[in-house]
């Protein structure tokens, strides 16, 4: 699909679109059993969904499956690839080889997806020359020529709270298009710059949320 | 607060409890800079939603604020505090001693917050007996009774997907009352058992859907 014949999804609702994954995957591991075909009963069962949020969210992005047949898998796994964006390459780097960067480059799946890391960036002397899972850990100073050279669309921020705005800032400048931000800090970014924030903290939070009913 | 005094906040929407972990961020860096009261303009701006929804999701839980004086600083973050179930200390392991898990074993702010965390567990021989951030590595083995003797109320789990499952069912064995799942699989436990997902790749997703548009 050409750029100029991409419909917009601008009408989908935010919680719609992050469904989306989540549908991805479970026909990937569909596709991978060799399902040919599901009724949408029995993949919103899979779910844990009911069968008409799964229509109604789909029927958002065209029409897909029909009465009495279902849908087929492997074209709706592929269709849903293409609504996510899936058949473009976003080249990625990641400021910030510690732990969790090294865990980030460690989860090497990202790349079949589209999703290609091609540097990690610190100002650690001691780290600046290692590699992780193939990929070189480089000095900082070399992040913006990086940036703009190699055509990367994503900045992944794994660097300490009191870093992240200004890694983010070098980020924008050098072009990246995208950032997703694993420091504990909202940071601000302009307009035209996607943000992704994973604050895992919070995650922690809601969890305790659900769980303080059962504490003693 | 006695857990019999405890409100129950079951009417309360999920996407508004998401929300709480933010608004606890934000007046955390408020009570930091010692900040008495603030308008819920003046935080609804500083958090980028609409002041109305500010106090509609605070309303949920109780009243907080007067008209004309906005909310005290201290006491809303407070009680956001125990809204969430921060009074309570959450015990917890990490099953998988990866990056990753070696990543959130150093995060070292969370037991400031009462989620301690005791041990990590992995069927490595090379890892077991070292330690991160001061945390012992056990071998896997050990993990029923550390879980039973421990009151471990939270099990993380890092390992990779196809072990996740295993895992998940021998966290609940154990005794675990909630599991934090990092592996990109979606598992299943029983329904008293709270299970919060992290799919890390479904992020990566969503920031790809809002790119692509962006995309040549």
């Amino acid at each position: 699909m050409k750029k100029d014949q991409r419909p917009s999804y601008d009408h989908v609702p935010m919680v719609v679109i992050k469904r989306l994954p989540k549908y991805y995957r479970y026909l990937g591991e569909l596709v991978e059993k060799k399902l040919e075909r599901i009724s949408s009963q029995k993949l919103a069962q899979m779910m844990d969904i009911s069968a008409s949020q799964l229509r109604q969210d789909l029927n958002h992005f065209g029409e897909f499956g029909q009465q009495g047949y279902g849908y087929r898998v492997e074209d709706l796994y592929q269709e849903i690839g293409k609504i996510i964006g899936l058949e473009y390459q976003y080249n990625m780097v990641i400021v910030g080889a510690g732990n969790l960067g090294r865990a980030l480059a460690n989860y090497s799946n990202f790349c079949l997806r589209g999703f290609c890391l091609w540097a990690l960036f610190d100002i650690d002397p001691e780290l600046v020359g290692l590699n992780v899972n193939g990929i070189g850990i480089k000095d900082i100073s070399e992040l913006h020529d990086f940036v703009a050279d190699n055509n990367i669309s994503i900045g992944i921020i794994t660097v300490p709270k009191e870093a992240a705005q200004g890694v983010a800032d070098r980020l924008v400048a050098a072009g990246v298009k995208g950032i997703w931000n694993f420091a504990p800090v909202d940071i601000k970014v302009p307009d035209s710059i996607i943000l992704e924030n994973e604050h895992l903290a919070d995650s922690l939070m809601v969890l305790s949320f659900r769980l303080r009913g059962k504490m003693g």
